[in-house]
C-alpha cells in the first residue's frame, strides 16, 4: 500500500527560489502593520512573539540548509540557534518556551538584518549552486514550515491586540462589509458504506464504493459539482497542494473502512451559537467531556474566545477590530471541548478526519475560487456564499479524531523527524484551512492538529451523523 | 449494522441473585487482609480510599437499583450519596475527588453496615419483587461497575502499600515461586489485509478476509488453537465475558479495514524492559512523545511504577511485598508514554486497538483455562506459559489506539449515561484484562482506558508492526 | 542583660517521672474519643494525622533522650526516625511532611506499642540512672514539646472532623451551656509611656514605668487584681508556667521603651465579629492588608472558620458539633489579616507582643482559676466571666508583631537548635494560650507563632490603641 | 510624642515646578538607552516594563493632581487609567498585574505623548494657578513616587537584559574601573545601651543616651566625623531628603530602648561572600531559615542573582555587561534569607531598623559627597572609599526588622493611603540607600521593603551584634 513515491519531489531550482522569495515576502508583508512593540510580547506559552517567528523561520533555513551545505557559510550569530530553535531536541540547547517574550534582544531591526542575510545567503545558493535533492527537500520544508508560521503569527498577532483594553485594528477591512445573506437551512450531504483510501495521494474512494456512490450522485451535489469544481486543479487528487509537497503525518496512503454517514453541507454559523449559548449550552453539564466541563466552569467560559458583552451586545474582536457579532458567519475562536458540546447539543457528532476527507474528496476535491483563504486578505471567516460547502479556508473544522499516526507513519531520520511524530498524543485533528492559510499550502490529506482547549486559531465545525 | 439486540439480556433473577451474591463476597474477600488504616487514605488523586470503594460501590446499587424502584425503600443514611456519589453530575452533588480521603466518617464498620444493608435489601427485592427489565440492567451494571471497582481496588491497595517505606505485604504469595522458565525469542503473527468486524457481538471477520486468512492459518497459530482455545466458551463470539453484557462504548458493532500487520505472540518481559533502561531508554529523547519527555523529566522517572533501586539491585514492590524484579515476568506499572517509546526503541510500534480486537479474535477468542486474572489469587503478572499469547490476563496491554467513540456510540438517558462517554477524550485504550480483572467480566470487545501518564494499573504492552 | 541563669533547670527525677507519666497520658487521653479512621487521615499540610503526633512525641524522647544516652538501649524500629521525624533536618532524612497522611502502617495499636516501649525505657532510665543536666533538659523539653503537640492534636482532630459532611463531635459537652451573660461594653486599660522589661524571667516593669503607673492604678483594674491575682502564683513572676523551664525564643530578657498605650479588657466578641461581617467587613478592600485582600478573594472568605451557614443562620463547628453561633463567646478561628482587618474597621490596632506582655504581668500577672485552659475540658472558648481579662486561655490573641528573635537570642546547639529560630520569617506572635493550652505549659512570656492565613487554631484577638 | 508637624509642607511653587522638571527629565534620562523592545516585557511578575513606570508615574499625576483639580483638565484618554493604575483599589478596575507585560499598546511612542500632554498641563497649572496644600502634597508625593519608580527602573532594566542570554550592556562605564583597593577588616563601631529617637524628624538620640555615648565617641568615629560630615546638610536631622518630605511609614517619631550592640562599619564585601560559597554556605541547612532552605533547594540558588558561572570563572551581569566578579566590591542582588544566612554563618546578626538607624545617626548623619548614588551615574556598588562608613548609597541594606507599623502610624484617608500600609506583612526593612536612589531621594528615617526572597535589587547586607 506504501507505494507512493517519495513525498518531496525536486521541482527546479528556478522554481523554488521564485517560491522561496514569495514565501519569504508574504511573511513579511502579513506583518507590515505591527508596531515595534507588537513584536516581542508573548501573552501565553502558545503565543509565540512575532519577533520569534521571523527569527525562528530563518534559523529553520540556516540551521537546515545553509549550515554545512552552502561551502563557506558562516553563521550570522552563533548565539541565533540558542534563541530560535523551538523544539528541536536534536539540535541543541535553546531558550525556554515560555522565556520567548522576555527577550527583547535582538531587536527587531536585527532579526530583521538576521533575515536578509539568509535570504540573500540562500538566494546565492539557489543561484550559484546544484543543491543535493536532501537539501532541496529541506527546503521545500522550510518553505511549508514558514507558511505554517505565517498561519500562527496571524492568530498570534489576534490573540496580543485582542487582549489588549483599546482592542487596536491590526488593519482595516479592504472593503466594507456587505449586509449578510441569510444562511439557509444546514443540508446534510450522505456518503455511502463502503472501503475509502485516506491520505496523501489517495485517489478519492475505492472502486466499490465509488461506483455504488456514483449511482447516488443526486441533485444535491450538483452545485456543489459545478460550483467547486470549477477551480480544481485537474492535475491534482489533492487539490491545491504544491504538488510533490506533503508531511510525514499525511504519508502511508491507506483504506478504511467507513459506515454509512452524513456530513453538513456547511460550518455552524454564529447565530447558530447565540442559540446554544441562549440554551444554557454553557450552564449545562450534559454535552461536555468530563474534563471539558471542568475547563468551562474553572475558566469561566461563556462564549467563543475573542466575543465581548459590551452594553449588552455581543461582539467579537476581529483582525479589523471590535464589531458586532455577524450571525451569518461561521462561528470561530472555539475549542474542541464547545464544538463537541454543542454536536451533542444538536443530537448529532462531528465527523472523523477520515469522513471529512472522502467528503472532502468527493464533493468538493479542490478549493473554488472564492474560498476564503490567506490570500484574500480579509483574515476572517466569510459568510457561505451561494454553493460554497466550505470545505475549504474560513475556519479549520474540528473533528472527532485523536491525533494518532497512520498506518505506515515513520519520522524521518534526524531532527526533521522531530516535526510531527512527537505531538500525536492528547490532540485532535482539525481539516481544511481557514481564512489564515496559503491557498498553496492546504491539500485534502493535511492534518492540522491542536490540545482540546485551545482556541486561539481560526477553529470551527462541520456537523456529522451516522445513517 | 447497528443491529445488534439491546446490550443487556434479562437473565434470570435468582441467576442475578447469585451473581450479586458472588460479587458483593469477592469485594470483602479482597478487602480482608487489609488494617482498617489502609481503608482511608487517599495518597493521590486517582487512587481512591479502599473505604470509599465499599461505599461507593453500594451507593451505586442504592441509587440506580433500590431507590424509587422497591416499595417503600429507605436510604440508609441520605448524607451518604454525598459521600459515595463519583462523578454523576445529574444525582447531585458530592465530595470533591480530592477529598475522598479526608472522610474519616462514617467509620470502616459504619460503611459495611451500610453495604449489609443495602445488600439484604436487595436481596430482599430479587426474592420478593419481579424487577422490571431495565432495573434488572441497571443491577447488572452495577455488578460489572463494582468488578471493574474490584480492580481499582488492588491497584489502589498496592499503591498506598507501596509507597509505605515498610513495604508491607498486602499477602502473602499462595505458594512459593517457582524459577521462571526462559521466555522464548519473540514472535510475530501475521494477519491479513483486509475488512474486520469490531465491537461488541462482532464475527472474528468479515467473509472476504477471513476466507483470505483461512489460506494463511499456518502452523505458528496452531498451539494457539489447541491451548488457547481449549478452555473457550463457544456459545460466546466474544470470550468469556457474561453472555448478554457489555458496555456502552463497546456497542455499534462495525467494520474496520486492517492493513497487513504482525502482532507479537507475547508481551514485553521485565528482562527487555531492563535492556532499555540500561541502553539509556530513560535518557534520550529520540523516542518519546513531546509530551512524555516533559513528564519523564519532571517527574524524574527511570523505571516503571513500584521498582525500587535496593543496594545496587532493581527489586519491585509486589502484592506481596518487595521482591528482586523477575526477567521473564511480563513488565507492568509502565504509563503509554514508556510503553511507546519503548516501542519506537525498537523500531516497532504498539498495536491499535483494532488489530488487537482482531488478532485476539483469530489467535485466543477465548481465555485459556490458565489464564491469570483475579481468579488465581496471584495478583501479579505471571511467566508466560508454553503457548501462552497473553492476549488475556496478566496485564492490560497499552495500544495506540485513542479512547474515542465507535460510530454508532449513543449515551444512555440519565445519570448511568455518564458512564463511560465523557471520558472520551486524552485517554488511550487498554485491552485484555489483568491479574486484577475477575475473569468473569473480561471479553474481546472490552475497552478499558487511562490517561497516557498513568501507571498505577497492572500496564503493561504487546509489540506490533506493518507488514 | 543575658543573665539570667540556664533556661532549663534540673528538677528531681522524681518530679520528672510523675510528670512524664502525667504528660503522657494526657495526650492519650486527649485521643481516647477517636476511632482508628479519625488518627490517619492529614486534609491539609498544616495539620497533622493524630497517629502522627503519638508516634513524633514518642520518637522525640527516643532521638533526643534514650538513644546514646541510655544504655544498651535499643530502637524500637530504626525505620520510626524516617516516619516520625518533624523537621530536624539535623538527624536525618524523613517522609516529606505532605505524605504523613498516606502512612496507613505501622497501625495506630503498633504506634501505641512503641510509644509503650519508649514509656517503659524511659521510665526504667529515670528509675534506675541518675541522668546528666543536658539529658534531663531533653526530658524536660521533650514534655514541652509533647504539650505543643497536645493543642496542635485539638486543632487536627477539629479540623478533620469538622470538615466532614457529617460534622460528628469529638465528645458531649460535659454539661449543658448555660444562657450566655451579655458581655458588657469593651474598657481600655491605660498603660503608661516607659520603659518595660520582656522575655522569660522579666520583672513586671522597670522602675520609672512603675512608679509612673503606680500612680495610675485606678479603679478600672482593681477587680482585675482581684479576681485575676486571687489564684496567682506569687513564687513566679511568669505566671504558672513551670519554674525553670522556658523556650529559647523567650530568654534574653531585655528593655523595651512603650509609647502611652491602652488595651481592651477583654477579647472581641462573636457578636461583635458578626457586625463586621454584616457591615461588609470580608467584601471591601480598605481594611485588609494587600496580600490578606488577595487571599480573601481567592479563597472566598466570608466568615471565620468552621462557620457555616445553614438553613439561614450561622452555625459553627465546635469539638462538641454543630451549634448556633454564641454571640458572648470570643470569636475564634480568624486569621492574623481578618483580625487585623477588624482592628482597622474599628479604628484601632492589634497590640504589640510587647504591649501585650507589660499589659498582662500588670493586668492580670497570673492565669486566674477560673481561665479557660485544656484542664478545663470545654475545648471551645468561653463566654468571659466577671472581671476575667481573658488574658490566659480561651483564644490565642494575634499581636501586630512579627516573629522576629529578641536581642540576645542565639539557638542552641545541635538539631534541638532547629526548634524556633528557624521558623523566624513571616510568621506572626501570638500570646496568652487557649482553651487547648495546658494550664501548666503557658506563660506571660510565652511567644506562640503562626502564618497570617492560618486560622484552624483556636486563635482570636484583643484591640488596642495608641494613648 | 506624634507632635511632628503636617509631613509635607508647602515649598513654593516655583521650587515644585523646577523639581517637576527635574525629576521628569532625569526618568526619560534613566531609559534613554533603551530601545523600543525594552520598553514592553514582564518576565516576571515583579519586574515592570519600562513602558508602564512610563505611563504608570505621569498617571499618579494625572489621578491624583490635575483631574478634579485643574479646571478644565481633560485626561488624554480614559482608558488609560485602567491600563496605568498599580495597585490602587480605591480609582477602579486595572490591568492585572501579570498582563502588564502583554500590553504592547499604547506604543512607546504614544506612552511618552501622554506623559509630554500631562507634563504640560502640569507645568501650566503650576504656572497659572495657585495649588492648594492638599493638592500640593500629592504633587510632591508624585515626585517622590516618580523617584520610586526611578530605582524600581534601574532593577528592571538590569533584570530584562540580565536575562537574556546575549547580556547586552545598559550603557557602557564612564570611566575604566581603576584597580581596587584591599578593603580592610570589618570594624565594629559601638553603641551605646539607652533610649534612641526613631523616625522621621529624631533627633540622633535621647538625653541620656547621648550624653553616655558622648563620653566615648573615641577614634575610630573621628574620621567618618570628618568624611561623612563633610557635605552634610546642617539643616537637616535626617539627612539630604527632600526637607518636610518623608512617607507615612517613617511618621511617628518615638521612642525605642536599645540594648548595646556594634555595627559592622562597612558592608560585607564579594569576596567575603565568596568564601560563604567555598565554605559551602548554600549547601548546608544550618544556617537557614526553614522557608529559606527550602527556597534555596527549590530553585536551586547558589550564587548571588547575577553571578554566572563562565569557563570556571564567577561574573556578574552588571549594568555596564558581564565582568568578572570584584572582590573588593560590596556584595549586591542577595535574598533576606542569604543575608541572614551568612550573618549567622559568620557567628553575627543583622541589625534591626531601629539599630542601623541610630547608627547612622550618630556615625554617619548625612551622606558624604562620595557616597555612590544614582546621580554618580554608576549605576553599580562602589568599592568602598577611605573613610566611607558606606551608610548611604551602593545597596540597600537588609535589617532584621520585618516591615511593621510605627507606634503612631495611620494611614491617609483616600487612596493615597494605599500607599504603604497594606504592604506591612511578610516584608523585611531595608536602610540607607543605593546605587540607583536618587540622593535626594533618601534619609535617615527612610523605610525600603522588600519579600524576603527577592534580590532583583541592589541589596546587600551590614553586619551586627549584641556587646
Amino acid at each position: 500500500m506504501q507505494s507512493e513515491s517519495p513525498a518531496i519531489l525536486s521541482p527546479t531550482q528556478s522554481d523554488l527560489l521564485s517560491r522561496f522569495k514569495h514565501v519569504r515576502a508574504t511573511t513579511e508583508k502579513l506583518c507590515a502593520p505591527l508596531q515595534t512593540e507588537d513584536y516581542v510580547v508573548q501573552p501565553v506559552v502558545d503565543v509565540s512573539p512575532p519577533k520569534w517567528h521571523i527569527g525562528h523561520t530563518t534559523w529553520f533555513f540556516e540551521e537546515f540548509v545553509l549550515d554545512g551545505n552552502l561551502p563557506g557559510y558562516e553563521r550570522f550569530d552563533p548565539q541565533y540557534a540558542y534563541l530560535f530553535n523551538s523544539y528541536y531536541e536534536g539540535v541543541g540547547k535553546r531558550v525556554v518556551r515560555t522565556d520567548r517574550g522576555n527577550m527583547t534582544r535582538p531587536s527587531v531591526e536585527e532579526v530583521y538584518q538576521y533575515r536578509a542575510y539568509v535570504d540573500q545567503q540562500l538566494e546565492c545558493y539557489l543561484q550559484e549552486h546544484s543543491l543535493p535533492a536532501e537539501v532541496a527537500e529541506k527546503l521545500e520544508l522550510g518553505l511549508q514550515h514558514e507558511q505554517q508560521h505565517q498561519e500562527l503569527l496571524l492568530y498570534d498577532i489576534k490573540f496580543i491586540l485582542g487582549g489588549n483594553p483599546l482592542f487596536p485594528p491590526y488593519r482595516a477591512r479592504k472593503a466594507a462589509k456587505e449586509a449578510a445573506q441569510p444562511v439557509g437551512e444546514l443540508q446534510f450531504l450522505p456518503m455511502e458504506e463502503g472501503v475509502y483510501e485516506i491520505g496523501w495521494g489517495a485517489d478519492t474512494q475505492s472502486a466499490d464504493a465509488q461506483s455504488a456512490d456514483a449511482q447516488s450522485a443526486d441533485a444535491q451535489s450538483a452545485d456543489a459539482q459545478s460550483a467547486d469544481a470549477q477551480s480544481a486543479d485537474a492535475q491534482s487528487a489533492d487539490g491545491p497542494g504544491r504538488r510533490g509537497f506533503c508531511f510525514d503525518n499525511e504519508l502511508g496512503r491507506h483504506k478504511v473502512y467507513l459506515q454509512a454517514y452524513a456530513i453538513a453541507d456547511r460550518l455552524v454559523t454564529n447565530g447558530e451559537w447565540l442559540e446554544f449559548m441562549e440554551a444554557g449550552g454553557y450552564r449545562y453539564f450534559r454535552h461536555w467531556m468530563q474534563e471539558g466541563w471542568q475547563w468551562v466552569q474553572e475558566q469561566g467560559i461563556q462564549a467563543p474566545y475573542h466575543w465581548h458583552r459590551i452594553d449588552g451586545q455581543w461582539q467579537r474582536f476581529s483582525l479589523h477590530g471590535l464589531e458586532p457579532v455577524d450571525l451569518q458567519e461561521p462561528v470561530t475562536h472555539i475549542s474542541f471541548y464547545e464544538a463537541d458540546a454543542y454536536a451533542k447539543w444538536r443530537g448529532l457528532r462531528l465527523p472523523t478526519e477520515q469522513e471529512w476527507e472522502a467528503a472532502c474528496r468527493k464533493h468538493s476535491p479542490a478549493p473554488p475560487a472564492y474560498a476564503n483563504f490567506q490570500d484574500s486578505e480579509l483574515f476572517e471567516p466569510a459568510v457561505r456564499s451561494s454553493g460554497n460547502r466550505q470545505f475549504w479556508g474560513d475556519v479549520w473544522e474540528w473533528t472527532g479524531s485523536a491525533y494518532r499516526p497512520y498506518p505506515y507513519f515513520s519520522e524521518a531520520p534526524g531532527p526533521v523527524g522531530e516535526y510531527n511524530g512527537k505531538f500525536m498524543i492528547n490532540q485532535m485533528v482539525l481539516r481544511g484551512g481557514s481564512c489564515a492559510t496559503p491557498r498553496d499550502h492546504i491539500r485534502a490529506s493535511y492534518r492540522n492538529f491542536f490540545h482540546p482547549q485551545l482556541r486561539w486559531l481560526f477553529s470551527g465545525l462541520r456537523l456529522a451523523k451516522q445513517l
